[in-house]
């Protein structure tokens, strides 16, 4: 049937909730605006009521649908590839519920990290997940299952995620999960949803778990003479059972592109390479960790163990560090990698990397978290011409994502797959694997209409 | 086709692996013995592969399979309802590789939780998921996200399985989940597999995060004069953040059975009822949160708060709070429930019970994982002849789960659904929950050979 894309705005409270012309060029793309889509119509709904009944209206015509939070992915996930819907979250940004009983909250997904943290900061409480993109939606970090520095302490999305509301292709509107603690009760829809990269439903509502807030965090920069010195210190650190909150690690020619950036200085430059640490809870809790973790270091090859106990000092530290990206994308275009691997493995693959770097004269630039596994390469550009760049960096993202499964790693740690790593994905997964992803799809999304060009899709 | 399982043995390595007749009555039912199913033949496989041939010729000829690790279930998910195989996987019982660079360890199936968590402490690691029953098979834990008494702190067998080695229902063999820490890559399959109750594939390996083993581990007996004074202030205990590994309760009443049962003296007799700690960490850590509960729950209504420093006192109190359910058992036989609230809920719903007992003037005997809302309830036949029990015992189940669901509860917090449950479960879950459920079942057991019969199957 041939789609009326006007008869849409009967179903939102106002009309300004519609744009058909004219479509803004960010709806069309994301963060990294490097892929574009087309898009028929945007559409803000202000309920989950709204959302079903866009979703109804798009599955009976076969409308495709790509939803949207804040924009803020770096894998084209939200380019709406097929035309269609965009359905933008952004309105739907309510905290409904805050419960001291339970330490849960109930929010709307478009809810933004940064609003949510400090709302609940403002209280007492804590929601421990800190991807570095602040401006994200919370229903976007839920898709993707998003980590950030806080894991290694406190885990990643997923164990903060206690229900959702959602909305299923065809309309229905269910709820999975529960602020319950503890569930044997039947298969886990919930988790299925977390990280399912708006391919299964739009997620409505949000009941998240909260932690009282942690009485100090303090943070140190410990510099080393290598990157191996600092992550294979890292280990020793785990073992420790220190608690740390956070475990990065950068190289020190890195965080030159991030003081150049900001015009900030980092502590001790006469260093190759970083670890920044940082430990939360009780005050003697801390104080006895650090020095724990001092002499354990010092006594392996740390350089120095700078305590950021000077708060402004603390904030340019962490500000280099959320930079980087950012730092690397001024100079030259870049390719942002999230790959996993298994903790011991990470000294093998970032040494792989340097490899790699120097035999094809491409740039890598790696930091990330060391105390998961979690390594953020950018694979740089430079001066290469767009066809040189296509097909160097498509060669050099083969093999990384290849040395990375053959050490037992996956393909992303928290940005998901989207469209810009379908194709490494879809290499390295099992058949059967990608088999059952497609089946469940079906099950929620017979007609394909919800983010179906993405992530495990064929 | 007529089903030959003579052909069986052809499939093992050894003969003595299959019972064809006279099957030993325990494989046809599961702890509490009151199902009973029937078995055309068991068998132990040792190896993964044998499962996956096992399962083929299962497969090719529709026979069901009723998957089994140590046969402690509580709700007759090891009874074989209709007939066929019962796969027993006691004999893969081996611990394949411990990793202590990233703290983890791939086991069979069918290792038992003690002999778990005995190898790993004696290596100065901890497998933190407790639940009561010790003989258990961490393949029967998983397929149940069984909890336990620690959860509080350290949360549930979900939280702790990295990956899974499964086995499809048409033989494939597939790993889900990995060594890595974070993942965004795809569904996840193996949160599915999590709590699915033998349903969707055969558990054969599983990687296991472990921790290291906490310092030290003190419990505390607190008595209160009324049950509700003591789940009072089992709420200000959470907020407080002193970070309890356990907070049990358990009415006087209750303990006086496990005393009998045991022939042991729990302390401080001259109370209604007891709320139950354990905190675990570093040394300086756990005094510290010890003196700060003391005082937070005497300046309530806290009759007392003994500290187990004593070991003998300290076992023997662990010793009755686990042995309540045979306690109730062995005077009379009752009905589990472990049914979970929003914790703020806990001491609503035990209000409801006690009115529920007073009215029907049939038994409800309550105790539990106070931390976490999941409440354990005996319902007790007493001297009802087999119709009244039968009858009674069904009005009052489906009082108590409606009454639960009211309060935002759900069906069980630890032994799954199985086919005791399964009435109640069906009857307060959405069906288009269960719709889905159901189509995720077919696309792992499209012949729906797996314990097609317990839990959302119809």
């Amino acid at each position: 049937m041939s789609v009326q894309y006007d008869d849409l705005k009967d179903l939102v409270k106002n009309e300004n909730q519609i744009m058909i012309d004219n479509i803004p060029d960010e709806y069309l793309t994301d963060t990294l605006k490097r892929l574009r889509g087309y898009a028929d119509v945007v559409i803000k709904p202000t309920s989950t009521e709204e959302v079903s009944k866009i979703l109804k209206w798009a599955y009976e015509r076969e409308v495709p649908v790509t939803p949207r939070g804040a924009g803020t992915n770096l894998v084209g996930s939200t380019v709406p590839d097929h035309g269609g819907i965009v359905l933008d979250l952004s309105l739907m940004n309510h905290i409904l519920e805050l419960d001291y009983e339970t330490l849960t909250a109930t929010i709307e997904a478009g809810v933004l990290l940064q609003d949510f943290q400090q709302y609940v900061e403002e209280k007492g409480l804590f929601y421990p997940p800190d991807p570095g993109e602040k401006t994200a939606s919370i229903g976007g970090n839920i898709s993707t299952n998003a980590g950030g520095m806080r894991a290694v302490k406190y885990g990643v999305t997923r164990d903060y995620v206690m229900g959702l509301e959602i909305v299923l292709a065809d309309g229905r509107i269910l709820n999975v999960g529960s602020k319950n603690i503890k569930d044997s009760s039947g298969l886990s829809l919930k988790n299925l949803i977390v990280g399912s990269e708006g391919t299964l439903a739009i997620i409505t509502k949000c009941i998240l778990k909260l932690i009282p807030k942690p009485e100090i965090s303090i943070s140190v920069v410990v510099p080393f003479d290598s990157l191996e010195s600092g992550l294979e210190s890292v280990l020793t650190i785990i073992k420790e059972n220190a608690n740390p909150t956070a475990i990065e690690f950068v190289e020190r020619k890195v965080i030159k592109l991030g003081e150049a950036f900001l015009k900030l200085s980092f502590p001790y430059p006469n260093a190759q390479a970083y670890i920044i640490l940082t430990f939360d809870g009780k005050k003697d809790e801390v104080s006895a960790n650090l020095s724990r973790i001092k002499e354990v270091v010092l006594h392996k090859s740390a350089l120095n163990f700078i305590i950021l106990d000077d708060k402004k000092l603390s904030e340019n530290v962490w500000k280099i560090r959320s930079v980087l990206v950012k730092a690397v994308e001024a100079v030259s275009e870049q390719e942002p990698v999230d790959i996993v691997v298994p903790i011991n493995k990470t000294l093998e693959f970032i040494k792989y990397v340097n490899k790699l770097e120097k035999e094809t004269e491409m740039q890598m630039v790696s930091f990330g978290h060391a105390g998961d596994g979690n390594v953020h390469l950018c694979v740089v550009r430079g001066n290469r011409v767009e066809s040189e760049w296509i097909k160097e960096k498509h060669e050099n993202m083969a093999k990384l994502y290849s040395k990375a499964y053959e050490l037992g790693g996956i393909t992303s740690g928290e940005h998901g797959i989207g469209l810009t790593k379908k194709e490494y994905f879809l290499n390295e997964t099992k058949n059967i694997n990608l088999e059952l992803m497609r089946k469940i799809k079906s099950d929620f999304d017979e007609k394909h209409i919800l983010n179906s060009h993405i992530s495990y899709n064929l």
